[in-house]
């Protein structure tokens, strides 16, 4: 070990609203020695993403809360630089939900090993990881979208949505996006294939904007924000409409109750469908989903962006630029090179 | 024919908000003549709904608007008094949607002979009816009942609602019923077994009367109601509760906008479903059904309770009582006596 140094981010108050960098610390700390059976690791790129705004408050939500004065933890590729397993080598990438740390130990069954050679290691953290299944399981078991049908997704430029787009062309859907961007606009559009994508900041009535994306309706609606954009598109579903309910990103910092006009009318009048899921629920179909999301890959029917931050002194700059609409694509922080590149 | 006297109900202009008698108007007509395959109808019982609120407004809802200056209609039980169809003799009893008048006629193909043999013959209007069914495919389908888990209904006490918690019954589940009075309250508890029931109108706080008569909280809400009442439930739910979606009687007559607590962030924590659904969405199951409800009510397990107004000049009293909380049971107006009793 040549590098003495760490380092681990801990959320020392919780986010009243918006958070901002005062909730967290950066403490040095000891480089951990890994016990029996366990290996020690090196960060090498982080996953930043908006669900872990809800376990920084004290309340119910997917998952429990983070703690307070302990590590935030979420999804990270990292390098084994010790190993007291016979499982891992030295040099070996690794994923795992971890501790946001430059090092931290893990146990055998903690993390998983990755085969760089399939794909790059950080698609583990994007299209291959969380938000790919997210995006592939949502869309196909809740809102199966057929052919000719409106599929209408929100957040549509992140990691989720513009995966979701994706899948939902190759169904033969016509796919309608919602994002908050001209460059987001043109990537969908240009890029992805989107059939029509909404500009919700520049739409001035969102509703309108949408009912001429959208002249036949709106067949499936994939929800990542809710709020005033959800309350328009559900003003537009079809007679057996299905919402695959993902994330509600424009509650995740709110203060106040969340208002608005009950949706129970609207889904009745049509015999709709909204139903909320997390990845975790699917974690028994994980293997056939990234077998086929990375088919898809290779046939060059799914792309993929990546909006990387360098270095783990900005952690909490790209988290909280995902509340800001800043980041195309998966938002990830790179914090090491792999030793042996 | 020695009663010559013929009288149809017309819509004559749409409720704003809730209707009145003024929105109606009593219409003395020839009895018509039926014509080749057709017979001749006197009405002996008619159905009054809920649901017919919404076709009274000039808007898009579960089946289209009633027209103006038109009879309403809806289920009827009627008896054949002339027949020029090979199909149906004078005397026979039979059932369709036709309109509010004291003699019609109908094609073979819009009645359907019943068996006054099999049951009373007002249960073709109630529990092997259109309400029947609605329970027992909204229940069974969408909220999928299991052992032990706790059911609530709201609009407990009426026809759809009653037979709902009934049928939870029958699947072995914990069913909390929510109606308006303590001669509800008292019926359901005992007369038809539900675990526990809440009293809107007595409780003062909805959720925590509620959270108390549901220890373990919410797996299956059956909604008929909507509104503030609905907001509390939800706010219960379990993980991967159902939400079968029949009615929202708190909106039928509502002349502002419906505003609440968006129930997104709820359904997303728990990975909960919410469906709508109309009993016509289950028509190809229809047979299936009636015949499970029949050997239900055969065996003693379903009870149902019929609230009979007499006389054809008393059903739009009949119609806004359900929007007054006055009906236990399925709502009937009496029309005329079968001939041959």
């Amino acid at each position: 070990m040549t590098e003495q140094k760490n380092q681990h981010i801990l959320l020392t108050s919780r986010p009243k609203g918006m958070p901002s960098m005062e909730n967290f610390t950066f403490e040095d700390i000891e480089i951990p020695e890994p016990q029996n059976g366990q290996v020690l690791l090196k960060t090498l790129y982080l996953s930043v993403d908006p669900y872990m705004r809800g376990r920084m408050n004290d309340t119910k939500s997917y998952v429990p809360p983070f703690e307070l004065n302990q590590p935030v933890s979420g999804g990270i590729v990292a390098e084994v630089v010790q190993s007291r397993s016979g499982e891992f080598e030295e040099g070996d990438l690794v994923i795992g939900n971890l501790p946001w740390a430059l090092y931290t130990t893990a146990g055998e069954q903690e993390v998983r090993k990755l085969d760089p050679e399939l794909a790059p290691i950080t698609t583990n953290l994007g299209i291959l990881g969380m938000p790919g299944l997210t995006a592939y399981f949502g869309l196909l078991d809740i809102g199966n979208p057929q052919e000719g049908e409106t599929v209408v997704v929100s957040g549509a430029a992140g990691a989720v949505g513009s995966t979701v787009g994706q899948i939902a062309k190759i169904k033969g859907a016509r796919v309608v996006g919602i994002a908050g961007s001209e460059e987001k606009v043109n990537y969908l559009k240009n890029e992805l294939g989107f059939d029509a994508v909404v500009n919700y900041r520049e739409a001035g009535n969102i509703r309108q904007a949408l009912k001429e994306a959208c002249p036949d309706g709106v067949d499936v609606y994939f929800d990542n924000v809710g709020g005033e954009i959800s309350d328009a598109v559900i003003s537009l579903l079809n007679k057996y409409a299905r919402i695959p309910l993902c994330g509600q990103i424009s509650l995740y910092n709110l203060e106040k109750q969340d208002v608005g006009p009950r949706i129970q009318g609207q889904l009745l009048i049509n015999s709709a469908l909204i139903k909320g899921f997390i990845v975790s629920n699917y974690a028994s179909q994980f293997g056939e989903g990234a077998k086929q999301l990375g088919q898809w890959l290779q046939e060059g029917k799914l792309k993929y962006e990546e909006n990387v931050v360098e270095g783990f002194e900005n952690t909490i700059d790209a988290f909280l630029g995902l509340f800001k609409g800043e980041n195309l694509g998966k938002q990830l922080v790179k914090v090491a090179e792999p030793s042996q590149s």
